[in-house]
Protein backbone atom coordinates (compact mmCIF):
# COMPACT_ATOMS: atom_id res chain seq x y z
CA UNK A 1 0.00 0.00 0.00
CA UNK A 2 1.22 3.42 -0.79
CA UNK A 3 1.33 6.30 1.55
CA UNK A 4 -0.68 9.11 1.17
CA UNK A 5 -0.44 12.41 2.46
CA UNK A 6 -4.01 13.26 3.96
CA UNK A 7 -5.57 16.51 4.41
CA UNK A 8 -7.24 16.64 7.81
CA UNK A 9 -9.69 19.23 8.81
CA UNK A 10 -10.56 19.88 13.05
CA UNK A 11 -12.65 21.50 14.99
CA UNK A 12 -13.77 21.46 18.22
CA UNK A 13 -17.85 22.25 19.48
CA UNK A 14 -17.85 23.38 22.84
CA UNK A 15 -19.97 26.83 23.86
CA UNK A 16 -17.43 26.97 26.85
CA UNK A 17 -14.44 26.51 24.69
CA UNK A 18 -15.60 29.01 22.35
CA UNK A 19 -15.86 32.09 24.64
CA UNK A 20 -12.78 30.66 26.10
CA UNK A 21 -13.69 29.76 29.43
CA UNK A 22 -12.52 26.63 28.91
CA UNK A 23 -9.20 24.79 27.51
CA UNK A 24 -9.61 23.28 24.33
CA UNK A 25 -7.94 19.43 25.72
CA UNK A 26 -9.68 17.41 23.51
CA UNK A 27 -9.09 19.50 20.32
CA UNK A 28 -5.15 19.73 21.03
CA UNK A 29 -4.62 16.02 21.77
CA UNK A 30 -6.80 14.68 18.39
CA UNK A 31 -4.12 17.36 16.87
CA UNK A 32 -1.39 15.98 18.26
CA UNK A 33 -2.33 12.19 17.41
CA UNK A 34 -3.65 13.03 13.94
CA UNK A 35 0.16 14.61 13.36
CA UNK A 36 1.88 11.57 14.55
CA UNK A 37 -0.57 9.75 12.19
CA UNK A 38 1.18 11.64 9.34
CA UNK A 39 -1.90 14.10 8.46
CA UNK A 40 -1.60 17.10 7.43
CA UNK A 41 -3.33 19.95 9.17
CA UNK A 42 -5.80 22.37 8.67
CA UNK A 43 -6.09 25.19 10.84
CA UNK A 44 -8.11 24.31 13.76
CA UNK A 45 -11.98 25.35 14.41
CA UNK A 46 -13.37 25.96 17.58
CA UNK A 47 -17.31 26.47 17.17
CA UNK A 48 -20.14 27.07 19.66
CA UNK A 49 -22.51 24.40 20.18
CA UNK A 50 -24.91 25.83 17.44
CA UNK A 51 -26.13 23.13 14.50
CA UNK A 52 -26.71 25.84 11.46
CA UNK A 53 -22.89 27.35 12.34
CA UNK A 54 -21.41 23.53 11.93
CA UNK A 55 -23.65 22.34 8.89
CA UNK A 56 -21.97 25.91 6.98
CA UNK A 57 -18.46 24.74 7.82
CA UNK A 58 -18.62 20.93 7.38
CA UNK A 59 -20.10 21.97 4.08
CA UNK A 60 -17.41 23.88 3.21
CA UNK A 61 -14.61 21.83 4.83
CA UNK A 62 -15.67 19.01 2.87
CA UNK A 63 -14.29 19.91 -0.87
CA UNK A 64 -11.16 20.60 0.25
CA UNK A 65 -10.38 18.10 3.36
CA UNK A 66 -9.81 14.37 2.46
CA UNK A 67 -11.44 13.70 6.58
CA UNK A 68 -13.21 15.88 9.14
CA UNK A 69 -12.58 15.05 12.63
CA UNK A 70 -14.94 17.10 15.33
CA UNK A 71 -15.05 16.65 18.98
CA UNK A 72 -17.65 17.62 21.31
CA UNK A 73 -21.32 18.02 21.00
CA UNK A 74 -22.12 14.66 21.05
CA UNK A 75 -23.95 13.65 23.89
CA UNK A 76 -27.43 13.89 25.13
CA UNK A 77 -27.96 17.06 26.75
CA UNK A 78 -30.18 19.77 24.88
CA UNK A 79 -27.36 21.80 23.65
CA UNK A 80 -25.26 19.09 21.74
CA UNK A 81 -26.04 18.99 18.39
CA UNK A 82 -23.17 17.41 16.60
CA UNK A 83 -24.85 14.62 15.28
CA UNK A 84 -27.82 16.15 13.88
CA UNK A 85 -25.58 18.94 11.93
CA UNK A 86 -23.15 15.99 10.94
CA UNK A 87 -26.72 13.91 9.15
CA UNK A 88 -27.42 16.98 7.45
CA UNK A 89 -23.86 17.09 5.91
CA UNK A 90 -23.14 13.50 4.66
CA UNK A 91 -24.46 11.72 1.76
CA UNK A 92 -23.79 8.51 3.33
CA UNK A 93 -23.31 6.97 6.39
CA UNK A 94 -20.72 4.01 7.81
CA UNK A 95 -21.93 2.68 10.62
CA UNK A 96 -19.49 0.74 11.99
CA UNK A 97 -16.79 3.56 12.75
CA UNK A 98 -20.17 4.85 14.45
CA UNK A 99 -20.72 1.37 16.44
CA UNK A 100 -16.73 1.17 17.52
CA UNK A 101 -16.97 4.41 18.07
CA UNK A 102 -19.98 4.50 20.67
CA UNK A 103 -18.77 1.29 21.85
CA UNK A 104 -15.35 1.98 22.80
CA UNK A 105 -14.36 2.72 26.46
CA UNK A 106 -17.48 1.27 27.52
CA UNK A 107 -15.25 -1.04 30.22
CA UNK A 108 -13.45 2.08 31.36
CA UNK A 109 -16.76 4.66 31.25
CA UNK A 110 -20.19 3.11 31.13
CA UNK A 111 -21.93 6.31 29.93
CA UNK A 112 -19.38 6.14 26.87
CA UNK A 113 -22.42 4.70 25.13
CA UNK A 114 -24.84 7.98 25.25
CA UNK A 115 -22.34 9.45 22.20
CA UNK A 116 -24.43 9.70 19.18
CA UNK A 117 -21.35 10.25 17.51
CA UNK A 118 -21.84 9.88 13.53
CA UNK A 119 -19.08 9.28 10.15
CA UNK A 120 -20.23 9.39 7.03
CA UNK A 121 -18.63 10.48 3.76
CA UNK A 122 -19.96 13.86 1.79
CA UNK A 123 -18.43 13.89 -2.16
CA UNK A 124 -14.68 12.07 -0.96
CA UNK A 125 -14.73 13.68 2.20
CA UNK A 126 -14.97 11.69 5.49
CA UNK A 127 -16.51 12.86 8.90
CA UNK A 128 -16.31 11.62 12.06
CA UNK A 129 -17.21 13.21 15.35
CA UNK A 130 -15.46 12.20 18.20
CA UNK A 131 -16.45 13.11 22.09
CA UNK A 132 -15.54 16.20 23.78
CA UNK A 133 -13.33 14.37 25.87
CA UNK A 134 -9.28 13.73 25.95
CA UNK A 135 -10.49 9.91 26.84
CA UNK A 136 -13.20 10.14 24.36
CA UNK A 137 -10.69 11.48 21.91
CA UNK A 138 -7.80 9.24 22.64
CA UNK A 139 -10.38 6.07 22.27
CA UNK A 140 -11.85 7.14 19.34
CA UNK A 141 -8.62 8.04 17.69
CA UNK A 142 -7.46 4.19 18.08
CA UNK A 143 -10.41 2.81 15.79
CA UNK A 144 -9.68 5.67 13.74
CA UNK A 145 -5.85 5.47 13.24
CA UNK A 146 -5.56 2.50 11.42
CA UNK A 147 -8.47 2.98 8.96
CA UNK A 148 -8.08 6.85 7.87
CA UNK A 149 -5.62 5.90 4.82
CA UNK A 150 -7.25 3.29 3.78
CA UNK A 151 -10.95 5.06 3.63
CA UNK A 152 -8.98 8.22 2.20
CA UNK A 153 -7.86 6.11 -0.89
CA UNK A 154 -11.29 4.53 -1.43
CA UNK A 155 -12.66 7.50 -1.29
CA UNK A 156 -10.23 9.07 -4.32
CA UNK A 157 -11.01 5.89 -5.62
CA UNK A 158 -7.46 5.50 -6.05
CA UNK A 159 -7.79 1.83 -4.93
CA UNK A 160 -8.85 -0.60 -8.08
CA UNK A 161 -9.42 -4.19 -6.27
CA UNK A 162 -10.26 -4.06 -2.65
CA UNK A 163 -10.06 -7.53 -2.12
CA UNK A 164 -6.92 -8.25 -3.71
CA UNK A 165 -5.09 -5.26 -1.56
CA UNK A 166 -7.32 -5.84 1.71
CA UNK A 167 -8.94 -8.89 1.63
CA UNK A 168 -11.87 -6.83 3.14
CA UNK A 169 -14.50 -5.22 3.15
CA UNK B 1 -22.67 13.53 42.14
CA UNK B 2 -25.56 14.36 43.34
CA UNK B 3 -28.06 11.45 43.28
CA UNK B 4 -31.42 12.34 41.85
CA UNK B 5 -34.62 10.25 42.37
CA UNK B 6 -35.47 8.86 38.75
CA UNK B 7 -39.10 8.99 37.95
CA UNK B 8 -39.22 5.67 35.83
CA UNK B 9 -42.56 4.18 34.02
CA UNK B 10 -42.60 0.17 32.83
CA UNK B 11 -44.48 -1.62 30.32
CA UNK B 12 -44.81 -4.79 29.04
CA UNK B 13 -45.53 -5.58 25.56
CA UNK B 14 -47.29 -9.15 25.32
CA UNK B 15 -50.33 -10.34 23.56
CA UNK B 16 -50.21 -13.35 25.99
CA UNK B 17 -49.69 -11.31 29.02
CA UNK B 18 -52.08 -8.94 28.30
CA UNK B 19 -54.96 -11.74 28.16
CA UNK B 20 -53.93 -12.99 30.96
CA UNK B 21 -52.92 -16.06 29.68
CA UNK B 22 -48.76 -15.26 30.43
CA UNK B 23 -47.44 -14.56 33.45
CA UNK B 24 -45.24 -11.16 33.11
CA UNK B 25 -42.10 -12.16 34.54
CA UNK B 26 -39.34 -9.83 32.59
CA UNK B 27 -42.43 -7.03 33.76
CA UNK B 28 -42.02 -7.97 37.60
CA UNK B 29 -37.85 -8.56 37.25
CA UNK B 30 -38.12 -4.98 35.26
CA UNK B 31 -39.39 -3.34 38.45
CA UNK B 32 -37.33 -4.82 40.73
CA UNK B 33 -34.26 -4.21 39.17
CA UNK B 34 -35.48 -0.50 38.67
CA UNK B 35 -36.27 -0.69 42.09
CA UNK B 36 -32.80 -1.88 43.51
CA UNK B 37 -31.70 0.93 41.70
CA UNK B 38 -33.36 3.58 43.48
CA UNK B 39 -35.79 4.38 40.99
CA UNK B 40 -39.31 5.81 41.46
CA UNK B 41 -41.47 3.58 39.88
CA UNK B 42 -44.96 4.48 38.19
CA UNK B 43 -47.76 1.91 37.61
CA UNK B 44 -47.01 -0.83 35.40
CA UNK B 45 -48.67 -1.53 32.14
CA UNK B 46 -49.25 -4.31 30.19
CA UNK B 47 -50.49 -3.62 26.69
CA UNK B 48 -51.02 -6.08 23.31
CA UNK B 49 -48.77 -5.79 20.36
CA UNK B 50 -50.60 -2.78 19.24
CA UNK B 51 -48.65 0.28 17.51
CA UNK B 52 -50.47 2.95 18.18
CA UNK B 53 -51.50 2.10 21.50
CA UNK B 54 -48.00 1.79 22.54
CA UNK B 55 -47.81 5.25 20.55
CA UNK B 56 -50.55 6.98 22.54
CA UNK B 57 -49.23 5.47 26.08
CA UNK B 58 -45.61 6.52 25.50
CA UNK B 59 -46.40 10.03 24.41
CA UNK B 60 -48.22 10.77 27.59
CA UNK B 61 -46.04 9.30 29.77
CA UNK B 62 -42.99 11.12 28.12
CA UNK B 63 -44.50 14.25 29.76
CA UNK B 64 -44.29 12.66 33.75
CA UNK B 65 -41.92 10.00 33.46
CA UNK B 66 -37.83 10.92 33.86
CA UNK B 67 -37.44 7.63 31.75
CA UNK B 68 -39.51 4.55 30.12
CA UNK B 69 -38.41 1.17 30.23
CA UNK B 70 -40.56 -1.46 27.73
CA UNK B 71 -39.90 -4.72 27.65
CA UNK B 72 -41.52 -7.21 25.47
CA UNK B 73 -42.01 -6.77 21.37
CA UNK B 74 -38.74 -5.89 20.36
CA UNK B 75 -38.40 -9.32 17.85
CA UNK B 76 -39.22 -9.94 14.03
CA UNK B 77 -42.29 -12.00 14.14
CA UNK B 78 -44.99 -10.03 12.37
CA UNK B 79 -46.63 -8.88 15.44
CA UNK B 80 -43.54 -7.40 17.33
CA UNK B 81 -44.23 -3.42 16.93
CA UNK B 82 -42.42 -2.03 20.11
CA UNK B 83 -39.35 -0.70 17.89
CA UNK B 84 -41.45 0.81 15.26
CA UNK B 85 -43.65 2.83 18.15
CA UNK B 86 -40.84 3.93 19.56
CA UNK B 87 -39.35 5.43 16.31
CA UNK B 88 -42.36 6.88 16.12
CA UNK B 89 -42.07 8.54 19.63
CA UNK B 90 -38.83 9.62 20.02
CA UNK B 91 -36.90 13.02 18.52
CA UNK B 92 -33.25 11.75 18.95
CA UNK B 93 -32.15 8.33 19.08
CA UNK B 94 -29.49 7.10 21.19
CA UNK B 95 -27.92 4.73 19.01
CA UNK B 96 -25.05 3.75 21.64
CA UNK B 97 -27.60 2.15 23.85
CA UNK B 98 -29.76 0.48 21.19
CA UNK B 99 -25.77 -1.05 19.94
CA UNK B 100 -25.23 -2.30 23.67
CA UNK B 101 -28.35 -3.80 23.96
CA UNK B 102 -28.87 -5.41 20.69
CA UNK B 103 -25.54 -7.11 21.11
CA UNK B 104 -25.44 -8.19 24.80
CA UNK B 105 -25.88 -11.98 25.83
CA UNK B 106 -24.89 -12.78 22.65
CA UNK B 107 -22.45 -15.44 24.46
CA UNK B 108 -25.26 -17.08 25.64
CA UNK B 109 -28.29 -16.82 23.02
CA UNK B 110 -26.88 -15.93 19.88
CA UNK B 111 -30.13 -15.00 18.30
CA UNK B 112 -30.13 -11.77 20.86
CA UNK B 113 -28.69 -10.11 17.54
CA UNK B 114 -32.84 -10.14 16.18
CA UNK B 115 -33.70 -7.90 18.99
CA UNK B 116 -34.58 -4.25 17.66
CA UNK B 117 -34.35 -2.79 20.60
CA UNK B 118 -35.33 1.33 20.43
CA UNK B 119 -33.46 4.05 22.68
CA UNK B 120 -34.11 7.39 22.44
CA UNK B 121 -35.35 10.70 23.99
CA UNK B 122 -38.69 12.47 24.08
CA UNK B 123 -38.57 16.21 25.49
CA UNK B 124 -36.82 15.31 28.32
CA UNK B 125 -37.93 11.47 28.57
CA UNK B 126 -35.41 8.74 27.47
CA UNK B 127 -37.66 5.73 26.39
CA UNK B 128 -35.44 2.29 26.27
CA UNK B 129 -37.13 -0.82 24.31
CA UNK B 130 -35.91 -4.41 26.62
CA UNK B 131 -36.62 -7.72 25.06
CA UNK B 132 -39.07 -9.44 26.09
CA UNK B 133 -37.64 -11.91 28.38
CA UNK B 134 -36.07 -12.33 32.06
CA UNK B 135 -32.68 -12.96 30.48
CA UNK B 136 -32.71 -10.27 28.07
CA UNK B 137 -33.86 -7.78 30.70
CA UNK B 138 -31.46 -8.82 33.01
CA UNK B 139 -28.86 -8.45 30.37
CA UNK B 140 -30.36 -4.76 29.44
CA UNK B 141 -30.48 -3.94 32.94
CA UNK B 142 -26.69 -4.65 33.17
CA UNK B 143 -26.19 -1.83 30.57
CA UNK B 144 -28.47 0.73 31.64
CA UNK B 145 -28.15 0.51 35.41
CA UNK B 146 -24.79 2.10 35.25
CA UNK B 147 -26.22 5.37 32.77
CA UNK B 148 -29.45 5.81 34.00
CA UNK B 149 -28.93 8.48 36.78
CA UNK B 150 -26.43 10.03 34.42
CA UNK B 151 -28.79 10.33 31.32
CA UNK B 152 -31.67 11.77 33.43
CA UNK B 153 -29.41 14.67 34.97
CA UNK B 154 -28.12 15.65 31.40
CA UNK B 155 -32.00 15.55 30.07
CA UNK B 156 -32.80 18.01 33.01
CA UNK B 157 -29.59 20.09 31.98
CA UNK B 158 -28.63 19.67 35.57
CA UNK B 159 -25.16 18.97 34.38
CA UNK B 160 -23.50 21.91 33.62
CA UNK B 161 -20.30 21.32 32.85
CA UNK B 162 -19.96 17.03 31.17
CA UNK B 163 -16.41 16.71 30.89
CA UNK B 164 -15.49 17.87 34.35
CA UNK B 165 -17.85 15.76 35.96
CA UNK B 166 -17.42 12.21 33.95
CA UNK B 167 -14.54 12.65 31.70
CA UNK B 168 -16.96 11.51 28.47
CA UNK B 169 -18.78 12.01 26.66
CA UNK C 1 -37.42 -26.91 18.04
CA UNK C 2 -38.38 -28.52 14.41
CA UNK C 3 -36.05 -27.99 12.04
CA UNK C 4 -36.69 -26.40 8.54
CA UNK C 5 -35.49 -26.57 5.11
CA UNK C 6 -34.96 -22.71 4.23
CA UNK C 7 -34.86 -22.12 0.96
CA UNK C 8 -31.97 -19.79 0.38
CA UNK C 9 -30.74 -17.33 -2.84
CA UNK C 10 -27.26 -15.94 -2.88
CA UNK C 11 -25.62 -12.59 -5.03
CA UNK C 12 -22.12 -11.86 -5.80
CA UNK C 13 -22.03 -7.92 -6.51
CA UNK C 14 -18.46 -7.57 -8.09
CA UNK C 15 -17.77 -5.37 -11.69
CA UNK C 16 -15.22 -7.45 -11.85
CA UNK C 17 -16.19 -10.75 -11.32
CA UNK C 18 -19.87 -10.02 -13.67
CA UNK C 19 -17.28 -9.19 -16.11
CA UNK C 20 -15.53 -13.11 -15.58
CA UNK C 21 -12.37 -10.65 -14.64
CA UNK C 22 -11.87 -11.85 -11.48
CA UNK C 23 -13.10 -15.66 -9.65
CA UNK C 24 -16.07 -15.45 -7.65
CA UNK C 25 -14.45 -16.89 -4.41
CA UNK C 26 -17.14 -15.50 -2.14
CA UNK C 27 -19.76 -16.45 -3.35
CA UNK C 28 -18.26 -20.01 -3.75
CA UNK C 29 -18.06 -20.03 -0.65
CA UNK C 30 -20.84 -18.53 0.95
CA UNK C 31 -22.66 -21.24 -1.05
CA UNK C 32 -20.78 -24.11 0.79
CA UNK C 33 -21.06 -22.89 3.71
CA UNK C 34 -24.97 -22.44 3.51
CA UNK C 35 -25.16 -25.79 1.94
CA UNK C 36 -23.41 -27.45 4.64
CA UNK C 37 -26.07 -25.83 6.83
CA UNK C 38 -28.72 -27.61 5.12
CA UNK C 39 -29.93 -24.47 3.15
CA UNK C 40 -31.64 -25.23 -0.20
CA UNK C 41 -29.99 -23.03 -2.62
CA UNK C 42 -31.52 -21.29 -5.65
CA UNK C 43 -28.96 -20.91 -8.50
CA UNK C 44 -26.14 -17.77 -7.82
CA UNK C 45 -26.27 -14.65 -9.46
CA UNK C 46 -23.06 -12.24 -10.42
CA UNK C 47 -23.73 -8.97 -10.61
CA UNK C 48 -22.46 -5.88 -11.41
CA UNK C 49 -22.45 -2.97 -8.93
CA UNK C 50 -26.08 -1.14 -10.20
CA UNK C 51 -28.36 -0.08 -7.72
CA UNK C 52 -31.66 -0.40 -9.61
CA UNK C 53 -30.71 -4.16 -10.87
CA UNK C 54 -29.97 -5.16 -7.81
CA UNK C 55 -33.30 -3.52 -6.14
CA UNK C 56 -35.16 -5.74 -8.87
CA UNK C 57 -33.56 -9.13 -8.47
CA UNK C 58 -34.16 -8.44 -4.18
CA UNK C 59 -37.53 -7.60 -5.13
CA UNK C 60 -38.79 -10.29 -7.11
CA UNK C 61 -36.60 -12.88 -4.78
CA UNK C 62 -38.47 -11.96 -1.43
CA UNK C 63 -41.30 -13.90 -2.61
CA UNK C 64 -39.70 -17.11 -3.00
CA UNK C 65 -36.75 -17.16 -0.93
CA UNK C 66 -36.99 -17.49 3.26
CA UNK C 67 -33.35 -15.41 2.59
CA UNK C 68 -31.05 -13.81 0.15
CA UNK C 69 -27.27 -13.49 1.20
CA UNK C 70 -25.34 -10.67 -0.68
CA UNK C 71 -21.57 -10.60 -0.84
CA UNK C 72 -19.57 -7.69 -2.23
CA UNK C 73 -20.30 -3.85 -2.97
CA UNK C 74 -20.70 -2.68 0.75
CA UNK C 75 -17.71 -0.25 1.17
CA UNK C 76 -17.61 3.01 0.56
CA UNK C 77 -15.78 2.75 -2.89
CA UNK C 78 -17.92 4.78 -5.12
CA UNK C 79 -19.16 1.96 -6.87
CA UNK C 80 -20.52 0.16 -3.32
CA UNK C 81 -24.07 0.67 -3.64
CA UNK C 82 -25.23 -2.93 -2.23
CA UNK C 83 -26.48 -1.37 1.17
CA UNK C 84 -28.13 1.42 -0.68
CA UNK C 85 -30.27 -0.83 -2.89
CA UNK C 86 -30.93 -3.40 0.17
CA UNK C 87 -32.27 0.04 1.98
CA UNK C 88 -34.87 0.39 -0.67
CA UNK C 89 -35.55 -2.87 -0.84
CA UNK C 90 -36.39 -3.62 2.87
CA UNK C 91 -39.36 -3.32 5.29
CA UNK C 92 -37.78 -3.28 8.70
CA UNK C 93 -33.78 -3.06 9.33
CA UNK C 94 -32.75 -5.97 11.65
CA UNK C 95 -29.77 -3.72 13.27
CA UNK C 96 -28.20 -6.01 15.72
CA UNK C 97 -27.51 -8.65 12.62
CA UNK C 98 -25.83 -5.36 11.22
CA UNK C 99 -23.96 -4.08 14.08
CA UNK C 100 -22.14 -7.76 14.66
CA UNK C 101 -21.63 -7.75 11.21
CA UNK C 102 -19.40 -4.56 10.73
CA UNK C 103 -17.85 -5.71 14.46
CA UNK C 104 -17.11 -8.94 13.29
CA UNK C 105 -12.83 -9.34 12.16
CA UNK C 106 -11.60 -5.83 13.58
CA UNK C 107 -9.10 -7.80 15.50
CA UNK C 108 -7.72 -9.26 12.20
CA UNK C 109 -8.79 -6.41 9.81
CA UNK C 110 -9.65 -3.30 11.80
CA UNK C 111 -10.88 -1.48 7.70
CA UNK C 112 -13.46 -4.38 8.38
CA UNK C 113 -15.99 -1.55 10.16
CA UNK C 114 -15.78 0.20 6.87
CA UNK C 115 -18.26 -2.79 5.60
CA UNK C 116 -21.68 -0.87 5.28
CA UNK C 117 -23.57 -4.31 5.26
CA UNK C 118 -27.42 -4.03 6.01
CA UNK C 119 -29.59 -6.68 7.00
CA UNK C 120 -33.39 -5.92 6.86
CA UNK C 121 -37.31 -7.89 6.38
CA UNK C 122 -39.13 -7.81 3.03
CA UNK C 123 -42.65 -9.33 3.27
CA UNK C 124 -41.26 -12.62 5.55
CA UNK C 125 -37.93 -12.74 3.63
CA UNK C 126 -34.77 -12.07 5.20
CA UNK C 127 -31.99 -10.05 3.42
CA UNK C 128 -28.21 -9.91 5.04
CA UNK C 129 -25.40 -8.57 3.24
CA UNK C 130 -21.87 -9.88 3.75
CA UNK C 131 -18.89 -8.03 2.46
CA UNK C 132 -17.43 -9.12 -0.71
CA UNK C 133 -14.27 -11.27 0.45
CA UNK C 134 -13.87 -14.76 1.66
CA UNK C 135 -12.76 -13.73 5.54
CA UNK C 136 -15.91 -11.68 5.25
CA UNK C 137 -17.98 -14.04 4.09
CA UNK C 138 -16.91 -16.54 6.86
CA UNK C 139 -16.93 -14.18 9.86
CA UNK C 140 -20.17 -13.13 8.07
CA UNK C 141 -21.61 -16.87 8.28
CA UNK C 142 -20.09 -17.57 11.75
CA UNK C 143 -22.93 -14.54 13.16
CA UNK C 144 -25.98 -15.96 11.17
CA UNK C 145 -25.44 -19.61 10.58
CA UNK C 146 -26.54 -19.89 14.57
CA UNK C 147 -29.50 -17.57 13.92
CA UNK C 148 -31.20 -18.47 10.15
CA UNK C 149 -33.12 -20.86 10.93
CA UNK C 150 -34.67 -19.77 14.34
CA UNK C 151 -35.35 -16.12 11.73
CA UNK C 152 -36.86 -17.87 9.18
CA UNK C 153 -39.12 -19.79 11.40
CA UNK C 154 -40.44 -15.90 12.96
CA UNK C 155 -40.66 -14.80 9.76
CA UNK C 156 -42.69 -17.70 8.92
CA UNK C 157 -44.99 -17.23 11.95
CA UNK C 158 -44.62 -20.22 12.93
CA UNK C 159 -43.36 -19.98 16.30
CA UNK C 160 -46.06 -18.96 18.67
CA UNK C 161 -44.34 -18.59 21.70
CA UNK C 162 -41.19 -17.07 21.66
CA UNK C 163 -40.00 -16.42 25.12
CA UNK C 164 -41.31 -20.57 26.12
CA UNK C 165 -39.10 -22.21 23.33
CA UNK C 166 -35.95 -19.35 23.17
CA UNK C 167 -36.01 -17.22 26.01
CA UNK C 168 -34.86 -14.88 24.20
CA UNK C 169 -35.54 -12.16 22.78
Amino acid sequence: MTEIRMKVATITLSDLAAKGQREDKSGALLRQLLSQDGAELMPHLILPDEKEVLIQKLTALSTEADAVITTGGTGIAPRDVTPEATMAVVEKRVPGIEEALHLSGRDKVPTAILSRAVAGIRGSCLIVNLPGSPGGVQDGMAILAPILHHAVRLLRAEVKDCQAEFGKP
